[in-house]
C-alpha cells in the first residue's frame, strides 16, 4: 500500500519532502505508519481467523485514511461515536455506516437526513419509546431506518438488561415498526478497561459474546429475526477464543493502542502508534524537572491504569526514536507538561535541554487524537504525509 | 453593546432568529452573554480600581469576540498560549500580544515571523541560554523581539528562582542583546487554583505581588530597567486588595468561570458563564442513572477540586433555565456522559427521560471551551450568534 501525499494541505505539502521530527512545529500528532499498519493487519486477520466481520470504530482517529486502510469491502462499513463522523466519513465514500451511541429525539432530523442522501446508516436504542419515536419520524418523511438494540453485557453504561423484559419487547417494537428495520443486537464490553488480568478480560470477553448468542438465540424462537450480532471492545477482541453466533465485531482503540492499553496487557509497548511530540520550554524550576509545551489539551487529562500502574502520570516519555527514558509526564496543566523525575532518574532529565524534543506516548489514544486537527504521519525518521482528524458534533455548519 | 451576527456562518445564521436550547443540536457549548457582559465588566473595574492595565489571558477562550469585550485599548493588549492563538488574534486585529508560555528554539521563526508581519509579540523565557540564541535568530532577520523573564512566584512550574543568580543575570543578558529588548518581569501564581481558603489565596496574592515588586526593586538598584511588572491568575486578582508596584494583570478564566471557580469561592455560582447543552440518550441501566450525549470531549476530563468537593464528578447538572437539578456527571467516556443519582436524587433523575436536556456546568472552562469549535451565545432563552473558537496549534496549514 503507497502513502499517497494528500491535496488537502497544498500550502504545507510543498515541504513535506524536507519534513521530520526535528523540524515540526510542537506540539504535534505522530502517528507511526508501519506500526498502524501491522495493527491493522493483524485485527484483520483476528477476525477472518474468527469468522467475523471487522467494522471497525473510528472514534479512535476521526481519521479517513485510517478507516480506509481498516476496511477492505467496497462500502467501507464502519462505526462511529457521533453523527458528525458519520456525516463526514459519508462525504468521503463511507456507505455503511453505524451510529453506536443511543440515538434520542434531538437527532432524528439529521439521521433521516444522512439516510435520505442514501447512507447506509444504522443507529441504536435501548429504548422502545424512542423506538416509536423514530418509527413516526422515518414514516413522517417516507423513510426506513436501520436500528440496532443495545444490549448491557455487563458494563452498566447504556443498553436493555439481556433477562429483562425490555430484551424482548424492544426489538419485537423495532421489528414491527413500518419505518424502522431490526438490524440486529449490539454491545460494547467497556468494563474490560478495568480488568486487572488477562484472565479477568476473557471472562468478561467470553460473558460479552455469550449474553448476546443466548438473548438472539431467544429472540428467534420467540420468533424475531436478528440479522446482526454485533459486539466488541479492544480489551476483548484481543482476548477472545471464539466467536460462534457473533456477526461482527468493532474495535476502535487497536488501530493506534496507547499507553494505558499496554499496561492493561492488549498490546505491546512497541504496538503504539500514537505520540505527541513536544518540545522542552523550561528547567529552571528544580534541577529534576522539565517542562513541556505539550499539556492537558496536547495529550489530555485521561488518567492511565492506575489500579496497574499507579505513577501512570499523563503519558512516558520517549526519544525521538520512540526509546523510553524512563521517565513520565508527572503533571499538566492547559499547554504546559511537567516531568518530575525521581533522584535515580536525574540523569535523564540532563539530557532535556531548553529545546530538546521527545515523544510523549500518552494514557489514551482516542482522548488525545481528538484534541487535535491532523495526524502528522511517520515513516522511518521522515514526516511523508499530513492527514485530518474530522472533530467535533456540529452539524449547522 | 449590540451583539452582531457574525457572517462567517453563513449557512447557520439564516436560522439563527428561531434557535433556541431546544432546537441546537447537542452538544453544544452555550455562553450566557450576560454573565460574561458581567464579569468582563467587574474585572475591568476592578483593574481600574487596582490602578493597573488589564491584558485578559484568552486561552481560556480563544475567542475574538469575547476578547474585544475584555479589551479597550486601540491595540487590544492580550496574552495567548500559543502562536497559533496569537496568529489567530493578529489576524482579527489584535496588535499587542504576550505569548506568555516560555519559548524555545523551534518557535523562533514562527515568533519573529509575526513581529517582521508587524505584531506587538512579547515572549518569556526564564533560560539565559534561549536569551542568547533568540538574539542571533533575530539579529540574522534584522529584527528586535520583546522578551518577558519569566519569574516563579511560589508555583514551581517555570520561572527564576526570584532570589537567585538567574534572577539578575537572565534580565541583564536580555537588556544588554541587541536583537531582544527587555519587556519586564512576568509571573503566574498557578497554585492559587490548589488553595483551601480565601485567606489562603490572598496570602498567595500578597506573595505573587510582592516577590514581583522586589525583584524590580532588586534590578533597577542593579541598573536594568523594568518596563512592566506583569502579574496575575483569576484566583489571586479575586482578591488582592492592593497592587502598588504592578502594571499589568493577566487573569483569564474571569470571562466565563467554572464549577472549578465557584468552588473556590473565586466566583457565585450564577457568575458560570459556560455549560455544555446536552440530550438524555439512555436510561435502560438502573432507576438512577442517565447517559447523556455529552462525556470526556464534550466536556472534558478536567477534575473539580477535589479537596473542597470529593464528589464533584465531571460538571453540575442543570435544567435549561440554569437551575441546578442537585445531580452530577459522575464518569464520563468518550461521547457518554453518566449521572448517577443517590437515593435520594431519584426525583431529580424521573425527570429526565430519553430526549430531556441538560446544561452541563463543567469542571475547567478552558480546557471544556478548547474541545469544541464555536460557543453558541445565549441572550435571554435566545441563541443569537455563533463565535468561533481558535484552536489548535498548528501554523503550517
Amino acid at each position: 500500500m503507497t502513502t499517497a501525499i494528500s491535496t488537502s494541505w497544498r500550502n504545507w505539502t510543498r515541504d513535506v519532502a524536507v519534513m521530520d521530527l526535528r523540524s515540526l512545529s510542537t506540539p504535534a500528532l505522530v502517528l507511526d505508519v508501519a506500526r498502524l499498519r501491522r495493527n491493522v493487519a493483524r485485527m484483520r486477520e483476528r477476525a477472518r481467523a474468527l469468522g467475523v466481520r471487522l467494522r471497525p470504530h473510528v472514534k479512535t482517529h476521526k481519521c479517513v485514511e485510517i478507516a480506509r486502510l481498516q476496511t477492505e469491502d467496497p462500502d467501507r462499513a464502519v462505526t462511529v461515536s457521533t453523527l458528525a463522523e458519520a456525516a463526514a466519513f459519508a462525504a468521503h465514500g463511507f456507505r455503511d455506516i453505524t451510529y453506536a451511541v443511543p440515538i434520542e429525539p434531538g437527532k432524528f432530523g439529521p439521521a433521516l437526513d444522512l439516510v435520505a442522501a442514501g447512507l447506509g446508516l444504522r443507529v441504536i436504542t435501548d429504548d422502545e419509546g424512542v423506538a416509536g419515536a423514530l418509527d413516526e419520524a422515518a414514516n413522517a418523511r417516507g423513510l426506513t431506518i436501520d436500528v440496532f438494540v443495545k444490549v448491557d453485557c455487563g458494563y452498566h453504561r447504556c443498553g436493555v438488561d439481556p433477562a429483562g423484559r425490555a430484551a424482548l419487547d424492544v426489538p419485537r417494537r423495532i421489528a414491527r415498526a413500518r419505518g424502522l428495520r431490526l438490524a440486529g443486537l449490539l454491545t460494547h464490553a467497556g468494563h474490560a478497561y478495568h480488568a486487572a488480568t488477562r484472565d479477568e478480560r476473557l471472562a468478561i470477553a467470553r460473558e460479552e459474546r455469550d449474553v448476546m448468542v443466548r438473548l438472539a438465540a431467544r429472540l428467534r424462537a420467540a420468533g424475531v429475526e436478528v440479522p446482526v450480532v454485533s459486539i466488541g471492545s479492544t480489551p476483548t477482541l484481543t482476548v477472545i477464543d471464539a466467536l460462534d453466533g457473533v456477526d461482527e465485531i468493532r474495535p476502535g482503540n487497536y488501530a493506534l493502542f496507547d499507553a494505558f492499553q499496554a499496561t492493561l496487557g492488549t498490546c505491546a509497548w512497541d504496538d503504539c502508534a500514537l505520540t505527541v511530540l513536544a518540545a522542552v520550554v523550561s528547567r529552571e524550576c528544580g534541577r529534576r524537572q522539565v517542562v513541556l509545551d505539550a499539556g492537558a489539551i496536547a495529550l489530555s487529562k485521561d488518567q492511565g491504569a492506575l489500579w496497574l500502574d499507579p505513577e501512570c502520570g499523563y503519558g512516558r516519555v520517549l526519544d525521538l526514536e520512540g526509546r523510553d527514558l524512563g521517565l513520565r509526564v508527572t503533571s499538566v496543566s492547559q499547554e504546559h507538561g511537567l516531568v518530575s523525575a525521581r533522584e535515580d532518574e536525574a540523569a535523564s532529565i540532563d539530557r532535556l535541554p531548553v529545546g530538546a524534543r521527545v515523544r510523549i506516548l500518552a494514557n489514551h489514544a482516542c482522548l488525545t487524537a481528538a484534541q487535535h486537527d491532523s495526524f502528522h504521519v511517520l515513516e522511518g525518521d521522515r514526516i511523508v504525509d499530513r492527514w485530518a482528524i474530522h472533530r467535533g458534533w456540529s452539524l449547522e455548519a
